[in-house]
């Protein structure tokens, strides 16, 4: 069996995942260009590869055509959008993810951007490190009205995070089950165009999918408030990168916070801006829940060179959703 | 009546407070300099000054000695550190403050600070301004063991605040009377070395008295781990910079994350150490509970000239402390 690890780091900071592996007798070669692959780099190394361990580079059609030998992708993290699951089926590749371990980090890092941002911690930071002692003003979460577009495991637990703030005011556009019987998180239901008009501070956590591809474009950025304040933890795409460098340059919105790119490594204008926060695609990047994340990864292979079966397959509704949106384009095309 | 503003800026974010003054005919003069001022400028200004509306400028016997007709020292905010209040005492100079206002805004940025260290949001926002993609792992509010060193005010909401992230393992040196009855609320009692022996992450919420004086000091820093976080939006000199600034640059503690200092305006070795997140003293500068403070300081000086009682005397044990730090420094020059 020959498995590639295609996501760096892995069992870098924490070795359970590593151990795991090794314990079952599976070794492991790892991406030796030490940062996320290109299409074209991933399709070279991916022949004679039995198990890919993935992480946000596409594995495309044009990929899979190399992958002769390729029988099992496994995911490390949630997001599908980076792989082409129909394609995957034809051949026969089994697809597993860890939709669950990311959550409470990406979460945490969500808060901790608004909270950065209504009181520009990070531009005061700087000045102080330059001499200058520049005193601002800002806001409180409790005081601000927040939105919260999707509210599956990431965007529930960020809603849970404000009400320890006693966050009075929290839009939602979608429900969650487990959170409707939850008496201590106070929510209204808006759509979301009402809440891009009405949100202080609005958050992202929807998948990318073609249905989501430039949810928030010109037309979105301009029903929000001026001084609203807009985080993307979720995946680049979702914002449209160009736009928001417009409207941002134009004045519009209080500041930003992006931690996911339409690509990655990102170096484009929006660091050219102070107003936007900017990290790396660190949303799931705590020791813990990256562990959790590499180790139910590292699972999934050790049960299928076992012959057992896996235990987070990839369910149908995710193919069933990228059908619908190939079917969406060929209907528009046709 | 001749009222000195002296805290800047006063009225400017919200104009509450001022329209408070004017509706009550009290016409009011403002801090010419425009920054927080030095003893003699405030002692220069403040002959012929019935009322201050103060801030944090030190205001002292020898200040007092030229203040010939001050009879009400209003002092927007919480801390009484730079007020000599025995000396007020003395020539009958009442003196208020608004203990309760700022707590929310010194809480939540508190939170802010830690979130932000945990996962270096300062650093690759940095890195990410100049070309950089840099990844940095951190660790998560919940997986850290808190410390809370002071459960007054402040001290008790960051732990509600703590709370919504489902933090299991807080230590608290100190009792809040309304905080054991909230059953929501996981803490342990511990005493400070054993706080400052076991946290991941520090956090400073008492006064600024004698007592408290480079409370944390070389002993305090080396017992703590050496990847702890330590905050303080307390006040400055209870952390002994000198100290700080070099366990720091002996690698010591993971990342700092500071809003007060021995002076300010703050021009200091700290800003030359990137581990260390700086602030300036911000922490009650929301606009709702700068808006609030201010306010509660214009209505006690309306109360004192309309000739009605006071509302927030600072309370005896205010003056008790100070004469019995007095006392206990005659005490060991004795």
């Amino acid at each position: 069996m020959k498995v590639l690890v295609s996501t760096v780091p892995f069992g870098e900071i924490d070795h359970t995942s590593r151990e795991r592996l090794d314990r079952a007798g599976i070794d492991v070669s790892i991406n030796p260009l030490g940062r996320k692959l290109k299409e074209n780099e991933l399709a070279s190394l991916i022949k004679n590869v039995d198990v890919l361990i993935a992480g946000t580079e596409s594995i495309t059609s044009h990929v899979l055509d190399q992958a002769d030998k390729l029988k099992l992708i496994a995911r490390v993290g949630i997001g599908l959008d980076s792989v082409d699951l129909l394609a995957a089926k034809q051949r026969g590749i089994a697809v597993t993810y860890t939709p669950d371990a990311p959550s409470p980090a990406v979460a945490e890092l969500t808060v901790a951007l608004m909270l950065n941002l209504l009181r520009s911690i990070h531009l005061v930071n700087e000045r102080l490190h330059r001499g200058e002692w520049q005193r601002y003003f800002g806001r409180r979460l409790t005081e601000c009205k927040i939105g919260i577009i999707g509210m599956g495991r990431i965007g529930s637990r960020v809603v849970s995070h404000l009400t320890g703030f006693g966050c009075r005011r929290v839009m939602v556009n979608d429900l969650d089950q487990s959170f409707i019987s939850d008496s201590t998180i106070r929510w209204e239901w808006q759509d979301k165009d009402t809440i891009y008009r009405e949100a202080d501070v609005i958050s992202l956590h929807v998948p990318l999918t073609t249905l989501t591809k430039d949810m928030i474009s010109m037309r979105e950025l301009h029903l929000m408030k001026s001084n609203a304040i807009l985080i993307n933890t979720a995946r680049g795409g979702i914002v449209n990168e160009d736009a928001l460098f417009r409207v941002m340059t134009d004045g519009h919105l209080s500041a930003v916070g992006i931690d996911t790119f339409e690509t990655e490594p990102y170096n484009g204008p929006l660091a050219s801006i102070d107003r936007c926060l900017l990290t790396a695609h660190m949303g799931s990047m705590s020791t813990d829940c990256r562990a959790q994340m590499e180790l139910e990864a590292a699972e999934e292979v050790v049960r299928f060179v076992a012959g057992k079966p896996l235990s987070q397959k990839v369910p149908e509704e995710e193919y069933e959703l990228q059908r619908l949106v190939i079917e969406k384009i060929r209907d528009a095309d046709g």
